[in-house]
């Protein structure tokens, strides 16, 4: 795709999310099966389903605008993804490994962030504000995932954690 | 490395960070060259000062804790500089391309943000009160520079782009 205006920039950008959240409910399952703390296994497991949600708010963005969001690679989401899946294969104790697995999942919930934000922007821009809307609204649950991330990683997880240590 | 305790976790983050950061190093100065807007060429200008003591602290501290920072590759840092390197490819109008470099950058941004947050936290939960505090000031910048990035993104260059759509 070439990009020659603002809103060709925001149709790649969607079709770089939608890929990106693609690969995350693929990877969120492993996640999910390798953490231990309840807390934050449940987490994962709603965030999952917001998730899915989320793919599917895309896929009426692209409906609206006219487009295919399928067809492109996120690159980087594979990066994530991939150093996620090494952190899984760590034989650490359960507690270090949690720790481990929030760290991944927070680098990955803030590529949204980033994503969401200028999608939303542009969006804005645009003129096209039922657009912004929808997109604010995944971005509203992709800082409110991450939050709950922060929360479960200075409670419980990481104080274990420094015990093992 | 085998991951065993927490400051294990905490020395893998900080390679990885090490590695991020010295990728953007590499990679900074040709998005500086395809930036057109002056608030945003000097923006990452002064970014790229900063990354580069960004990456010396990180050696002051792996001295401090007994370890060599280098050896290890940020596959997500790879990833979203290959993301960065189409992006620059694209043969966009100048303000459209700005707009592109800056969605970017934030993202790099994002995953710093993550990197160091997380590092920040077990550096504290380890006791290691004084990694911590440069940890947090690495953090402090880079939240800082993506707030700049996004002050430039809702103002010139994307109010130009918007002419241009």
């Amino acid at each position: 795709m070439q990009i020659q205006t603002l809103q060709d920039l925001l149709q790649h950008e969607l079709k770089d999310l939608y890929s990106a959240e693609n690969q995350i409910i693929k990877s969120l399952p492993k996640m999910i099966k390798e953490a231990s703390n309840d807390k934050l296994k449940q987490g994962l497991e709603s965030h999952l389903e917001e998730t899915r949600e989320q793919a599917t708010r895309l896929e009426e963005i692209a409906e609206q605008m006219g487009f295919k969001p399928s067809g492109h690679t996120c690159k980087a989401m594979k990066g994530l993804i991939e150093e996620a899946s090494e952190m899984l294969k760590e034989d650490a104790p359960d507690e270090v490994k949690d720790a481990g697995i929030i760290s991944q999942a927070q680098r990955i919930e803030h590529y949204e962030i980033a994503g969401y934000g200028t999608a939303r922007t542009l969006a804005e821009q645009c003129g096209l504000s039922d657009v912004a809307k929808l997109l604010q609204k995944t971005l509203d649950e992709e800082k409110s995932a991450d939050q709950k991330l922060t929360k479960v990683a200075e409670s419980r997880v990481n104080q274990k954690a420094a015990e093992v240590h």
